[in-house]
């Protein structure tokens, strides 16, 4: 049987697309999927769709922190609330982060798992920043990548043809209909259907013909 | 072991919340809780919030539609899109059928769980009206109230009591912090912790001690 591709649209600011980033990961052999990883530009999507991320609810605001800590131990990924989520979600943002996974993408794309999940950890679970060529740096090491490849990497985040790549995927997103992060497209029979969110597995498990056996296959949920 | 109280706050505007509604009256016995039906007004919640509801947002109010028909055969539940669902989320609203379900509520509780059911049938699986009295008369008959019973409590929809019984709720839920509907209460050792929306039952299990069995507990699920 032929691999179904599956591809995962996603942005290091949204701790919900870690919780789909790790999902995938794991089911990827077990569906017999291919899958495809799509760093693009959650601020860019918002800004083409005019959705706004729940923190700016003040209710939702307070809501989400409690929300990610219960998934995070539903679904097994480590996230924990950075102090100022403000700072991270729009004054520095992750315009910065998404090239630096473009980049990436284009030249070494056999780390582009490493390195996400790298970044999501630095944000999501210590609480650092992920816009300075420092902790970018350090992100790339972690996830396997040598100083070489690094020095030769991290400059690209400045050129056109990467921010060009990153605008392309973004607005692949806005054309399919997308409106937040993660947004899952399933090819099935030549046919495109997606899905937003990391609630909606068992949806594109019956999508993929496939069984959803929650969030760690093979194991006892934690919950 | 003594009852665990959970409490649903619903409005029947929203199809999403018709699949907690279901799920959670399917759960009532095997997880050993008492459940409380607490109908509020949504648009009410949605003005003290500055929340929006995700059809004002074009994109998601494309994907919406597909989603709903997706989660009704994931839950079970015989949900249809409406021909016009700003008819019947903006220019009706749900005012007058929460009100009727607060009548409900303070007459004959015993109905609550049918006529709301009722109520969501009409809206969102034959796509009628649920604000015009022959519409709310014929959900509490196929709901088994008497033609007696609907006489005396049609009329206290315009009462005072009833609506100010249906600010109260609406205004608990929103001293709650809660930004949508549903919005799901758990009682646990004298704390209330709560949950917004359909897709949070791993973790409404979670809280409760008890076991998510997917949307048929024993039976496969259909996806």
């Amino acid at each position: 049987m032929s691999k179904k591709t599956v591809e995962l649209f996603y942005d290091v600011v949204s701790p919900y697309t870690w919780f789909a980033f790790e999902v995938l990961l794991r089911y990827q052999n077990r569906w017999n999927i291919n899958l495809k990883l799509r760093p693009f530009f959650l601020g860019g999507l918002n800004a083409g769709t005019g959705n706004k991320p729940p923190i700016m609810v003040p209710a939702k605001a307070k809501y989400m922190p409690i929300d990610v800590l219960r998934l995070g131990k539903y679904f097994d990924v480590p996230v924990k609330n950075p102090k100022d989520p403000v700072a991270l979600l729009f004054t520095k943002g992750t315009l910065i982060p998404q090239r630096f996974l473009t980049a990436i993408d284009m030249t070494c794309p056999q780390f582009l798992g490493n390195v996400s999940r790298e970044l999501w950890m630095r944000a999501w679970n210590r609480d650092e920043d992920i816009t300075e060529p420092a902790s970018l740096t350090q992100a790339a090491k972690l996830a396997g990548l040598s100083e070489k490849q690094i020095a030769e990497i991290l400059p690209r985040i400045n050129s056109n043809d990467v921010k060009e790549r990153l605008k392309q995927t973004t607005q692949e997103a806005l054309d399919l209909g997308a409106f937040g992060s993660p947004t899952i497209v399933a090819h099935v029979d030549g046919k495109k259907e997606w899905v937003f969110g990391s609630d909606r597995f068992p949806i594109l498990a019956d999508l993929l013909g496939e069984k959803w056996e929650g969030p760690l296959p093979g194991v006892s949920s934690k919950l």
